[in-house]
């Protein structure tokens, strides 16, 4: 079996740099993606905050980056890893279908939505919630949806949404946003887009399909009713790294040291996987960038 | 005196990045630069590692940058910072022709290249010896150059001169190199350029302009001449850090903690400029980004 300078767990903006920088250091490099190229930001609508493109959605953003990727022949294979597993002289990188020998790992997995874990969250996935307004958004034209959370992605996706739908609401657990100042901005001024404070969702109800929610006031302990047909969540991310032991903190992100070496030797994390204050492309490249440097000193 | 909520100091990618996020955060934000909007990458012909775009001369890049950020109405100010005074309530950024007040500032004020402090160095600087291939390198078309240094911009400038001049020769101080493999390939692939190792310039000599270097190799402690037209400097950084009194290491790149504070309180470092494991557009905006949000959740 071929022994890989490196793999790469995961193929969205982290994992795709770190791709790019070892193919031009020129190690034998794979990168393994479980679902497809481009990661969580394909989700996004619009990004207006990676420097260069002053408007792309997140899936040409991707497809650029992959295209670039591939002219250095970056190898990306399908396969979802569950285990990696440390041989010594090698590490043993573990899918669902095939083992890899490596000298080295990047892991760049990323994060994914967060659940509320409330009742009728699971059983309507696919019928009115969503974690995904581009994907899902067209599906509720002319029909009024509620979006739950408070930050840059739940703003920039109520945003999109109000083109699309007759009526937004943003559920908010809390009194102010913390998204943007430019995108608070733009939601307020939208009239179809009204904001339910202090509140949370208990329940999402309905038959067939979602027909609505039940949610509480935090301050008032009060409940209401909110008839809606599509739920959207943007409570938070839970990062992909069950399959590796390396020190990890109270959420489960991965623990990096400032060349973003992991607990354990030869394995590094970059992005949104890992602890770090600010989740973004830009944020992502650059620890790719240097996740696959400090791969090639470690190999070197 | 208005008073700004964050001053960034250069204009550099680390610092347009900031720019627009200080911006779509909604701060009153002015970034000033000494030279001209860029930063080093200007200087570079070519740039194939920043995802989003296969190849692109750093010239472009960063006008791109700067389009994203006049979007959004980041002020960019012509002036040289000679000293930040932190006056309590607010921080005093002093340049060569005016004061600015502000509660926060990034510093994203780059470096420049190391000189050799060589006999002739100084002399011939704009007569032969230079710190720009991209700037100067048409005044030696046909004639034989000579770049010093081993690294990722020793390498790309020599591949770039070599379209232009008669003869690249390369000296460097060691006996492998250091730049990205694949430049590396490129390099010793290129019948117009000739490798001098274990080698260091001891002297820049001539009469009005360059004539040739005196080399000394490190290994037998031999002196030899080379004749050669031009000089080009690629031997490392120094950082722009004189007028801020933070916290530095022995270089002078200044010390930053996991959200790019400095040890001033309000005051921030991205980019080249601070003590870091990779100085690439990639990992700048990456900087960039974080610390215009670490600055917002400061002043907030």
């Amino acid at each position: 079996m071929e022994i890989y300078d490196v793999v790469i767990v995961g193929a969205g903006p982290a994992g795709i740099t770190a791709g790019i920088y070892a193919k031009r250091a020129r190690l034998e490099t794979v990168v393994i993606e479980k679902l497809g190229v481009g990661g969580q930001i394909v989700l996004s609508d619009s990004v207006e905050n990676y420097p260069g493109f002053p408007e792309i959605s997140g899936y040409d953003l991707m497809q650029k980056f992959e295209e670039q990727a591939r002219a250095f022949d970056l190898e990306i294979e399908d396969g979802e890893v569950i285990a990696i597993r440390d041989e010594g002289e090698y590490k043993l990188v573990k899918t669902d279908d095939r083992d890899y020998k490596t000298r080295s790992v990047i892991i760049a997995s990323g994060a994914k939505s967060s659940h509320l874990d409330v009742k009728g969250e699971e059983e309507f996935i696919g019928r009115g919630v969503s974690f995904c307004a581009t994907c899902d958004g067209f599906f509720f034209r002319g029909k009024d949806i509620l979006v739950v959370g408070g930050g840059n992605s739940a703003i920039t996706e109520a945003l999109f949404l109000s083109k699309i739908v007759n009526k937004v609401y943003v559920a908010h657990r809390r009194s102010e946003l913390r998204a943007a100042k430019i995108l608070q901005e733009r939601a307020f001024a939208d009239p179809k887009i009204e904001f339910v404070w202090n509140s949370v969702v208990e329940e999402i109800t309905g038959k067939d399909a979602v027909e609505g929610v039940v949610l509480r006031d935090v301050v008032t302990e009060e409940r209401s009713k909110l008839a809606v047909s599509g739920v959207f969540m943007y409570v938070g991310l839970v990062p992909n790294t069950e399959f590796i032991d390396a020190e990890k903190d109270g959420a489960g992100f991965i623990l990096t040291d400032e060349r973003l070496a992991t607990s354990i030797p030869g394995v590094f994390a970059a992005g949104d996987c890992r602890t770090t204050q600010l989740r973004q492309v830009a944020t992502a490249v650059g620890d790719g960038a240097l996740a696959a440097v400090s791969a090639e000193r470690y190999l070197g």
